[in-house]
């Protein structure tokens, strides 16, 4: 029986590579709903070349240009809130929730709480909401899949384990951009070269992040509520080749690594395949050609934003949210060279000292305070450099 | 429940260190029989330590002494054939098969046939009769868990997977202390040098078979046999460090791995423990420490063992039994200084042109034709080198 797809977040680059492998084994896959922001030309090819049943543009403004694209096709067209958690929450089995930041929390709930098993590529899902969502998820018995390479890559390694025999979970970090630059230069970094991934292509405030090491801090946040495994035993390594992409230790001693070229679509295809695998086109890991894996402690001292993302998680309740908060309006003031590469940090930690919010008990809550952190967030910035 | 062992070779290097990990877990554990070639004295204290109800020497004139040291003593004392089957047959649900040689062969068997769950160190077993092994395995509902490090971590790669959606095994060889070595000082190299082998503690023999690659060249036959994988896609890969003990690639891209510091009591206790885990006290991998794995292509006409096994596989019938016999016998030579490093493999391949024996239909068979092999090989060596 062919696997009914919907894909919230069609257009974007995780959504591109979902639909380019379901393209590939139509035999397996079927399609029905994909979403976009706002992009009702792109959205409208996928839908006919796909034959979905459903297309719904978040962007009410959208929805004119979509249905004449639609126009005399089978496709339903709709735009909007309701109409984006109709597609979340739909008849599909299986759901990749792909849409970028806070918007994509209420259509990722939507989708658990109808029981759904949910392909996760949305980041801030876990990290603002993540014992919400866990919790729901117990409650509706979804099944929630990572996409994340490093997340893919435990939950990987995890297969066929039970939980009590794990010891330790290893998130691997390539170290970003300024893996090996002094505390002093990378001060003066500036946004061109902060954009510069050695080794994924990424948009440019993931990037940031990654410069920041704060990618690893929340993706320790994802993995603590992923796996259940307390933050002690998730530990960071530095592995500047991404050909690594997490391991698991046992409490045997073994550790159960995954491996692979950096092609997104590795990770989704093993979601879209799971419990199974699916062919895919991406390179083949030739471990000959890369010849040396090296591994390195973390810089806490450079990379503050790794020590911030243990002490939110720690804090708890509504701490996460404004690290995550801080961190983009920091990110973004960053990019528009408001602020230095080190102010990112020095926001972020000042939001977590200042800013006190009560915990989220609801996808509500947690956008209200969001929205809130940012505009605290965009104060601290305001005040002069202390 | 307590699971109920029994160890084939209690007082070698492998059965030492299941005793080890079984008397660390008296609670999990029950041990059934033990049996030792000829060190009554070590098995009369293993049997005595753990409880064991029956004690068997194969070596028929070390059972005097085997039955005094166990006077007043519960244990059963037994000696010879019969009672070694007995105790690879016995009630045991979990037999450990770590004796060495051929006369493992006998043994093993009688473990497949009664159903059991094999936890599989002899090397011979697979080499030599693993069609016949895999058939039995098969038809009696035996679980064969292999415990050489390197098919043991391609058995945990393997855990919770489809083998449909397997496309490669990829067997890591340390290289062994010539992977440096140019062909001229291979030419010359001492039995000294031969078996100072760079990570693990091994025996003379199994030294020698590292520093020709032989080891790898069976380690591929076996895993052939274990995993049901065509030779063309089980692939050798020199990992020097010998940290990644071995990998599976998927059909996704995706290549698993397992890693660990070089303690057989890791792939011990996974056999032990399967399909848990279990507590161990091997030292932990710190792959920051390790800081760098390092991985190359072998080279085929340095290390024509590779070469050979590969042919061996290939031809079938009895050509394995040739192989691993007369490697055997010229690695013993070797070791007497009878004949050059080089020379062992030319014995080997002059062994497959020349020895043509019947496809072995039975263990009987197998034993019969690995006796006459080594008689030829004997013959092979002792013509003048052309």
């Amino acid at each position: 029986m062919k696997r009914k797809i919907s894909i919230l977040g069609a257009t974007g680059s995780v959504g591109k590579s979902t639909l380019d492998l379901i393209e590939r084994s139509p035999d397996r896959f079927e399609v029905v709903a994909l979403t976009a922001a706002t992009n009702a030309a792109a959205l409208a090819q996928a839908a006919i070349r796909t034959n979905a049943r459903l297309a719904v543009v978040a962007d009410k403004a959208s929805l004119p240009e979509l249905e004449q694209a639609l126009a005399g096709n089978a496709c339903r067209a709709a735009a909007g809130r309701e109409a984006l958690l109709e597609a979340a929450a739909g008849e599909a089995d299986w759901v990749m929730a792909a849409i970028v930041g806070c918007a994509g929390l209420e259509p990722v709930m939507a989708a658990i709480e109808a029981g759904r098993t949910i392909a996760l590529a949305n980041k801030e899902a876990l990290v603002t909401a993540g014992s919400l969502m866990i919790d729901a998820a117990g409650r509706a018995g979804a099944t929630i899949l990572p996409v994340d390479s490093e997340h893919n890559a435990i939950f990987q390694c995890l297969a066929g384990s039970r939980l009590e025999d794990v010891s330790r979970l290893v998130l691997t970090a390539s170290g970003g951009p300024f893996r090996m630059m002094s505390a002093d230069d990378m001060a003066r970094a500036t946004p061109e070269q902060a954009v510069a991934h050695p080794n994924w292509s990424m948009g440019a405030k993931i990037s940031v992040d990654s410069a920041t090491m704060m990618n690893k801090g929340l993706e320790l946040i994802e993995a603590h509520h992923l796996f259940g495994i307390p933050a002690k035993r998730i530990d960071i390594l530095v592995h500047s080749q991404s050909v690594v992409h997490s391991l698991v230790e046992y409490v045997d001693g073994s550790m159960i690594a995954q491996l692979g070229s950096a092609d997104m679509r590795i990770p989704i295809a093993y979601a879209l395949a799971w419990p199974a695998r699916m062919e895919t086109p991406a390179e083949r890991l030739d471990l000959v050609k890369a010849a040396r894996l090296d591994f390195e402690k973390p810089d806490i001292v450079r990379f503050p934003a790794l020590r911030l993302a243990r002490e939110a998680l720690a804090a708890g309740g509504s701490a996460p949210i404004v690290l995550n908060a801080a961190n983009e309006i920091a990110v973004a003031a960053f990019l528009d060279r408001r602020i230095g590469f080190a102010d990112i940090a020095v926001t972020v930690a000042r939001a977590l000292e200042t800013i006190d919010a009560p915990a989220p008990r609801s996808i509500t809550d947690v956008i209200d305070i969001d929205l809130e952190v940012r505009e605290k967030a965009r104060e601290i910035m305001s005040l002069p450099a202390s």
